[in-house]
């Protein structure tokens, strides 16, 4: 299976990670010398990729009304980890696990962004399900300018049962939930081996993941609106467990 | 000047916040009955504005291609503030100041998700040029999920002196930007009266911006990608005030 990524920082970061099998690159012609450009072309060449001079016209065809950027990788499929492999990348690191569980999470916006905030902060591994949920695309892969494509991600048949797996191998599971009754994210142990589940926007955490937290953590709010966007709430949870395990060392 | 807001969750908090003239509002004929649209028809009704109920042909055109969800209000202009205010506000709160400078921001989504975040911590007031940057718009009102229809916002023609302003009135300037020498944004005192200043994403903080901040601060990174979506970055660094000034009481 093959499919083209766009956009100018996700196939720049597609090639830097390395993990897939390149086809060919397309390139805007006549676009203006740009150096995150030349680190592409580099990147291509050094690799052996083919890379062909496109019309608008075609790259329009190829990506629909998508912002490509003048710039298109045709390459294999993303390739999704298992909790196995994340579990070990913690051991190989020396930290306690740091996980990232999205609970049907379908808006793919909010979806780049928690890649992309997961990858900034250095989590071992993102779990999503396959079904219902929105998957690592080419959008979500643009949305998260190409951060996804250093992650480990895994896309499992059932969250319930991957979250029993996880608790089997000591890894404890805090829900992100304003439920009342929720300790606030900034008094919650983080430092602990540690899966954040964060829920869809609206609905939240699924029942049947909620009861299988060791606990659930809330952001405060303090306005009139008593909800956050999906994907800075769960920033917010990743950002605070970094705080505290640097505050550890 | 007159505009048609849209989204259940932006009219009802339009509503409530109770700061614009609404002429009309429109619902979709046959909708299912939801709590949000009994809540949406009781205030309309309590203030005595007139319900009509619409056609989804009507609604489209009325609201082009966007997610209108079967409602929308026609409401007077979005009732901007001033930085006086804000400044009221902090006193009659007995809080330091806390404001939020956006430079230039012109994506709509960072945009909804800073005034959403924003208001979910209390701040006094979001500062935004007028010229060049995105505004308040019925679609950033419905990213934002009404928030902004509760804060104080003001757009101003010159960033730059607003910035000079503020100083002359004891607040400090704190720049969010990944630039060397920097300090951790969790390092930084945010309990002072304080405005932290947010650039775009891609170009940062312009020059003349960043050159009047009484320090800057940046969020740690520890992926490959160096750079954090402006929203997520805003919130982060929002959210670290609130975390300090909670410990502070």
């Amino acid at each position: 299976m093959r499919e083209w990524l766009f956009g100018r920082q996700a196939v720049r970061e597609s090639l830097r990670a390395g993990r897939r099998q390149p086809a060919r690159l397309l390139l805007l012609e006549g676009a203006a010398r740009a150096p995150i450009i030349d680190d592409i072309t580099a990147a291509a060449q050094q690799r052996r990729i083919p890379i062909e001079k496109s019309s608008r016209q075609l790259l329009d065809r190829i990506l629909g009304h998508e912002e490509h950027q003048g710039v298109a990788l045709e390459t294999s499929a993303y390739p999704y980890a298992d909790t196995h492999a994340m579990l070990e990348l913690s051991k190989a690191r020396q930290e306690p696990a740091l996980l990232l569980l999205l609970d049907l999470i379908q808006d793919v916006h909010n979806l780049g962004s928690l890649f992309r905030t997961a990858e900034a902060v250095g989590v071992h591994g993102v779990v999503i399900q396959e079904r219902r949920a929105a998957g690592v695309t080419p959008t979500t892969v643009n949305i998260s300018s190409g951060a996804v494509e250093h992650l480990l991600v895994a896309q499992v048949t059932n969250l319930v049962k991957e979250i029993e797996r996880l608790k089997a191998l000591d890894v404890w599971i805090a829900g992100l939930e304003a439920v009342p009754g929720a300790r606030p994210y900034t008094e919650a142990n983080m430092i602990l081996p540690l899966a954040i589940a964060v829920g869809s926007e609206g609905a939240g955490l699924r029942r049947l993941v909620r009861e299988r937290c060791d606990w659930l953590m809330s952001v405060p709010m303090r306005g009139q609106i008593n909800s956050l966007n999906a994907a800075i709430a769960g920033s917010l949870a990743l950002y605070e467990a970094l705080r505290q395990r640097a505050l550890q060392l």
